[in-house]
């Protein structure tokens, strides 16, 4: 049965497959001193247009959630977050593992404005006692969000100045971060993104690898001794060239930005089937994840065709779940679904 | 130029590839519940004679050894360790990043003794102020070492007897069994360490996998929450499958056996090519890691045609180096090496 | 100029400062085996009604609270407060320095209502992926609450019943608890704290003590090897006579009930003396702190003859302001009070 | 009986107790904004010769090496100390539980010597691996150190020197500092060590004081959000009176010199009376606690008169005793003692 469960059920994109298979016996040397670690770090920053910018590669998303946000922090420092950011909710508590605290932050659609953080700063300095409180010394944010929405580029901007002014680090969470560049009308680039921000990572995992994320610090702003950093949170791996030849083939070719932009396309397709069925969406997402709104019995009727993910439920006869789509997800299983569909929603 | 500067030099074994190639866009759900994982769980139950024992897949050591100390360690305990343990020196304090103290013992040749275990206990009970000092939880020991020198069957016995009277957990660092399970004359097996030890891992990285280690908890008796616990230290990958299929492969038809046996090969070829110019043995070392004592002069002429890797100082004109083999050692290299030592150390 | 800014701007009660006085030089050992703190231990018992508990001696409240929830909470579990608790607001990450993050209810006037904790259970077990979120393992709350409000016997039966329902720990911050147990009405008791909780402080900073609160884990159950814990916190006075004294005295006789007890008719009096000016109050607090609405311009003026505290900004013209009493407040104190309200503020 | 079992075993001297009293209900601001507060801060910088000095106050030694060490050093960072170090044997763990390791240095006699430190920096700067290493960030040394031995100016010029050479802080731990600047034949002063170190503390507890440590940043380079962290940690009190009293008046006419002098003096007779007696010392101490070397029988008959502590059996029918004085040790209980050994120890 095909499955849009989530954007991690297939293993990495064929030309990634292809360069591991043709690099394998070629003799490296370890922790990241390998030539495609090299040649990976040169391809992003040619990306980001940032010839200075650091680049490290690190396995998965809450281990560099954890080891940036630990690295960027001081210890009497918490991190600002929307209430349901990803490391607020869904990290089963590695950033207070490392000692920091998620400070909440409304949320707007999965997204943090900058009014609101400067509204908190407001606060905070106003309060006579804040030196008995948590120093705000961060704004985490993801992109796209967990939500499938993504800022705009004047968004960003604000959120930049609000940090700024402030003297926060600005932080952004790339797990999909592809999906969010290649979406329709956005005008948030990874130049951008690099300009604004002081760490963010562009998500691999999710986007065309097996695994990997590859962290950037703009203008080659890194935390003292990031590679020592890595080891104690057991980050470093032995073997860094089984990211390094990934991300050095995602960015050759911009095929990162080709991979995720079929993955747009497939859920623009998975879009237009709910839409003409006349099902509600819950959220506008630009990005890969589709969040519709089907009865329960929807949901039984569709299950037994396809796989897709709860959300959350709205009533008691409703309920909103998550179609995603990714750079491995086919014309065929599209079909599947338009089938799927029209069987099972008759609505009009 | 061929090197023997490490044992994670190249990618995975080619069979190992193959399977990621094949099951590359087979889809299966995350966080380990793919069927792959399930698959090398079962199948390395079996190779430990342990039908019920718990079997976790993670990235890498360091990882690894920082994961499960802190789950099986109180904390106000902390691990004993050889000085020269690995956990003790080259982990960039991630032991203590966990608030663990490592506690040192004496090192016979990178390994433990029974006897050093059960006098500290004795002068830690017979202290009057030690419950002002760490408590110790757990006896870390590596096998092989990282001198290479490997546990007797009766060694390993007397360990487990002093923690089991010493209520201390023993866990054991695999990140090279492969090569010790395969070394000459050793009679300790891997249903031999599941039956003695609280837990351990079967090290991937350095034996045929691109990445990984499986943790083994005997008996089933896990932490509570591990998977959590995995999360919270960031070490919980989405692509589960990774480390499935890879260690699904080595446990299959002994593959893991067969190439570490072939490395344990290589290095005694590396030892009589040596041994045949004359040259001594810092350690007497069974495994895949041979440490040669050389003047810097030999080390110097032997650079221009292999690699390898720089040990210690011995005095103001020996220097004591490594040379490691391992599964993808290739003859080819061997007879580099041969005719290398032919040419650059001549002592008869 | 007389202040009620808060109820520890004094030393300590004269019977306490008469017994350090008298003990002073006699010899006694370290750490909490000195006569002392062994029959403040007993007498503690006596009034818990538990001739099992187990008491230990602390400095302060901050250091209370992080080292119990540290010592009772796994490191995957976090501990559910009111979002206006002062371990989630005031105590500048200590629970997370700790590991732990804070969940937070909605408070209700201070308070965690018995039915929000099981809400947040039934959300969070239905939750398909609560294994990636943080376990509750606790629920902390404060009886006098930040807000000066009480629990009835009611509510804490139904809190405790909650919590064993769901396996989860009920700890009480009791820094104010004489005050407490001393108001008007109220019909909660040690007995029935020491019976309901599995753990809680009885403070003795804010009632009548240099330093030091008296931490109870009823029955004896007590986290394993807690002196040693203690002192890996750094919360382990050498002299512990020091509290050992002052709990001794403060227990002898009901002297902490008794001295409480001035503290409430001590806020009565405050009470009435803005009752009959007129005022309103932001909340109604049968305890030793009485949060009184004034305008900006009466707070002005209040603030040439007696001090007191900020609380918050009501509207642009109206402030929350709160008079605390305690132990040491005098009637001459009260009288100051009364003639600057009668000067300050006039409404009828 | 009279005891010379440790430091810590009366309460304060008369002269704190009598300031405490007299100070007792004057209203003062919590958090160490009290005026004694700033006394003792003015006094202190005064007898450091450092008017920009930042100084805190403390409650304990262990909270105050853990608190130091873990705001002056990064994450990756450990601490060097004697392997004799209280920071290394008798703190539980407290450096570890804050993430930093305990690095070992040789111990003459308890101190630490510039020299180990540089072969150590050496050693570690030279290894091709020292990024999986922890970095050392900061010497750690106590004075009077463990064993009640004192370093002499030339000596912590030294240190002081190989420190600022290789980037490490310099702490001295002063629980006895008292004992050791009145020592006969010391030329090591409160200016001097003020020069020399980074950190430094004057202990209270142990010279005099209730309980109470006074932190010292020479030059007023404190970390930043010194009372925040502080706050963290759980060592900030809310009553900072009682320690602000207590060092105002152990730092008025120099009072802290004077009774730690009068320990010294009692020392001395402590040590002339076993001299007398021909018993041998484990170690030459010129502070407060002297060691002597008794035969078994002779501790047990002594016990029945005075007490002592045990410090380490030296063969199976000799132990060495630790017998400390102090600012409160009495010409009776020193005669005492010379009646007990004169009835016990019988040698010419």
């Amino acid at each position: 049965m095909y499955s849009f469960a989530c954007d991690y059920l297939e293993g990495c994109h064929e030309d990634v497959l292809k360069a591991l298979c043709e690099t394998n016996m070629e003799q490296q040397p370890g922790y990241g001193a390998d030539r495609f670690s090299k040649e990976a770090v040169r391809k992003i920053r040619e990306a980001c247009h940032d010839s200075k910018a650091s680049v490290w590669f690190l396995n998965g998303g809450t281990q560099t959630n954890q080891l940036i946000i630990d690295s960027l922090l001081q210890p009497y420092e918490g991190v600002l977050a929307a209430a349901t950011g990803h490391v607020n909710v869904h990290e089963a508590g590695a950033i207070e593992a490392g000692g920091h605290k998620v400070l909440t932050l409304p949320t707007h659609d999965g997204k943090v404005a900058a009014a609101d953080v400067a509204a908190y700063m407001q606060r905070f300095l106003a309060d006579d006692n804040h030196d008995h409180m948590v120093f705000p010394g961060m704004v985490y944010i993801s992109h796209p969000s967990e939500y499938g929405t993504l800022y705009t580029a004047d968004e960003l901007n604000r959120l930049s100045e609000v940090c700024r002014r402030n003297h926060l680090k600005l932080y952004l969470d790339g797990a999909r971060l592809g999906y969010g560049l290649m979406a329709d009308g956005t005008d948030v680039t990874l130049p951008l993104i690099t300009r604004l921000t002081d760490a963010f990572y562009i998500g691999g995992t999710k986007a065309g690898a097996l695994c990997g994320e590859a962290v950037v610090f703009p203008g080659g702003n890194e935390p003292a001794h990031f590679l020592t950093r890595m080891k104690q949170h057991g980050a470093l791996s032995a073997k860094g060239r089984l990211t390094g030849v990934q991300f050095s083939v995602l960015f050759t070719d911009n095929l990162y930005g080709r991979i995720c932009r079929h993955g747009i396309k497939m859920a623009q397709q998975i879009r237009q089937i709910f839409a003409e069925a006349g099902c509600r969406f819950y959220i506008d997402s630009p990005t890969n994840q589709q969040f519709v709104i089907l009865t329960n019995a929807e949901i039984a009727a569709l299950k037994q065709y396809v796989d897709f993910g709860f959300w959350e439920a709205l009533d008691e006869t409703h309920t909103v779940v998550r179609f995603a789509s990714g750079w491995a997800t086919t014309e065929d299983g599209i079909e599947q679904l338009r089938r799927a569909v029209r069987q099972c929603i008759r609505r009009n």
